[in-house]
């Protein structure tokens, strides 16, 4: 059912293994929205997050995961990581390996480390983002919450919009909603997006009105800070002008149009507030909360080998 | 008996509720004096302690509260946080909300953030200390420990000395106390004390041979660094010289005077050692045992409906 | 059998003890390899590990032992600590104690630091490293690995080679090694060899070639960056000319040599990538396997009076 020992990117996945992890996540859903949501499956395995790169929010939804699946986490801080010494990459994941990890989840800001890493070790490793390269668990809990809100995924017209080139999010949707039959567009100043895009089957638009005509689901990039200063996009203001999610504009999309952001948010500028406050329109919380029930589906199958569990010996 | 969905501050509580969670914490004192001390109350319940200002011991305590009882802690720390990322506070309590917590344990700089941030939870809140506002527990694990050493509240004359102006301490503190009948004193230097503190239904000294006539308790309150620059006192030496507790100064209160202080202490400057280290004088340690304690009965009660405790329903 | 309550130092241990704790260390090896790997011996106890220097592989190495023994484990951050606020670090030993917690384990940059905690704490105290004084359990998982690799310690020439003068490893090696018999060469320039160190068992050599002689085992350690500055030796370059692993080098010592480095290793300064990968001839990876099972065997065992193991009141 799932034969990989890793959780590298969604390019590696065939549509049938996509869709079996999304398959995997809905029993999580149902468990965190219980009263209580212990399960104690990845009891006695350790789950080691180490994250080179700043993020709470990811970090958080793979501890907690981990912990409702009655793993014992732990956290490498960056701030306190030997790779501060000098260490090479290789070296920290011997160590890692050395002390009997039994799923390393890792994000980097370099875009081949996370391979490098799984090369190196015993045990699962998920990508939780890898430079400009993947991350893969965010483009599972969009497109589960694409199938939860418009029961299909096949056939919708998803816009994705904002800065795709320096985007691992844009880059494991787009292998996500093309291998499940989405109709993939995306939309972004010139400067962003990335040449010869087209080929991973996606259409470009630089006109953001052209690009949201009769979407069934527009997907808002973060406009990272570093980008505003004037080498990429001349301002906030004009980025916005151009390229903000409004009301307005939104209109032009098809009239259940579901409205997408992986957040955190820079209200006012990619995305107005009426917009991403409006239950009906707006998925944002409901990504966070498939986030986890994602991320405990991909810990759990990714163990069943080494727990032994029937059938997947 | 306890009807809060929240723990924002003392002066929502009436003084029942305030009682009546003092004695719940009394059999953790007793557990967490034991040689083994798990509880499993809360396992399957995920606890969120999101602290925005820097704080070791408080820190440690709700985590240490939460473990002993079963719960999955995890903690957001401010340095990797979407805040940073400029994410709005609302942002930040829908995302804790969307990954299911079960318990948000908040400390931020601003006084009204834990409210926002309750506004828009599903879960229990617990303020850890949000700017000069609140920080109900310490007000809890104040009064335990006088309860405890005194075997009463009511009556008792107890003196709060230092920087009142600036401390969510002191204003659970008096909150706590006057409710339960207490007779409350301020000290401290003009600048330091808030107009219209009376009110409060407190007593207001600015000479501390005065303040500490035949007082039964005097807490101290540490000297903020950041205060220390001329702005509101003149050096720390003369603030020792007005404000610092001597056992001189000490021998006006009265014989079986109890003697208290948050933490962490300026040793010569708010306090003397002499008197800080004099077990049958100081509760500064009983003041950290009694706050882990207060911690456990506040995790436990706020869940009670949550877990469907009989008669919580 | 090991009547000691903390764990502050290889010096104070008598040989049987050392060997004791290594025999208790091989069932954590076998359990640590195992597919699930928890035991509950620790549940209900609270291990508190307060890092005053930052260390991620001993810090992560001590949280996994005790996890994997179920205790509740938390971190004291250092940068979010009191001693950041001017708290003695009396004052934080006494808060940690007052919180009850049953295992402190403590890292510090000052060689007295650790002592000093434990003379006013009531629960085990172990050290994780302080300042040049002992990092006694690196001393006792460098003995494992030697032992497991060689069949025995007694008889075997062990040469240590580096900055032995600031290294509080080399410090608790040679004790746990001359007190397990093996005779001890420390090799090093004459700037970073302590006056005097040949009281303690050892010979000394400035020449390499002749301290590598036969050695059955040769210990590199670790060269600070912040020696590299011309204070103690010239240059990174001429250290390695001088001081560094080759493998033309290491043919000097027994053919069947073990190499050893407590990480993280500067790979082309004090050792050579073509000895630290060679699994035939490097214990790199194994010392880090043997760190975490050491350290169980320590939390264990420092812990049997309080849990009322048979045998142990």
């Amino acid at each position: 059912m799932f034969p990989h020992r890793h959780l590298l990117g969604i390019g590696e996945l065939q549509p049938h293994e996509i869709a079996f992890l999304l398959d995997e996540a809905e029993q999580w859903v149902a468990v965190n929205r219980a009263a209580t949501k212990h399960d104690d499956r990845l009891a006695g395995l350790t789950q080691i997050n180490a994250f080179f790169e700043n993020s709470t929010r990811t970090l958080l939804s793979f501890e907690i995961a981990g912990k409702r699946l009655g793993a014992d986490t732990v956290n490498m801080h960056v701030a306190q990581s030997s790779t501060k010494k000098g260490e090479t990459l290789i070296d920290t994941a011997k160590t890692l390996n050395a002390m009997r990890a039994d799923l390393i989840v890792i994000r980097h800001q370099s875009s081949g480390a996370v391979q490098l890493i799984a090369d190196k070790v015993d045990c699962p490793v998920l990508n939780a983002g890898d430079g400009r390269h993947e991350h893969p668990t965010q483009g599972l809990l969009d497109a589960l919450t694409i199938r939860r809100r418009k029961g299909r995924i096949a056939g919708l017209v998803v816009a994705i919009c904002g800065d795709i080139l320096h985007s691992r999010v844009a880059r494991s949707n787009i292998l996500a909603l093309t291998a499940l039959a989405a109709e993939v567009r995306l939309i972004g100043p010139p400067t962003l997006l990335p040449t010869a895009i087209e080929r991973m089957g996606v259409t470009c638009f630089t006109d953001m009105d052209a690009g949201l005509d009769g979407a069934d689901v527009v997907m808002m990039l973060r406009l990272q800070n570093e980008r505003m200063d004037g080498g990429f996009i001349p301002s906030a203001r004009e980025y916005r002008h151009f390229w903000g999610l409004t009301e307005q504009r939104l209109a032009r999309a098809a009239p259940d149009v579901l409205v997408m952001h992986p957040g955190p948010m820079n209200r006012g500028i990619e995305i107005d507030s009426a917009i991403a406050d409006d239950p009906a329109v707006s998925a944002v919380t409901e990504q966070v909360e498939m986030g986890v029930a994602v991320r405990m589906a991909c810990l759990d199958v990714l163990t069943r080998r080494r727990r032994g569990v029937e059938g997947w010996a």
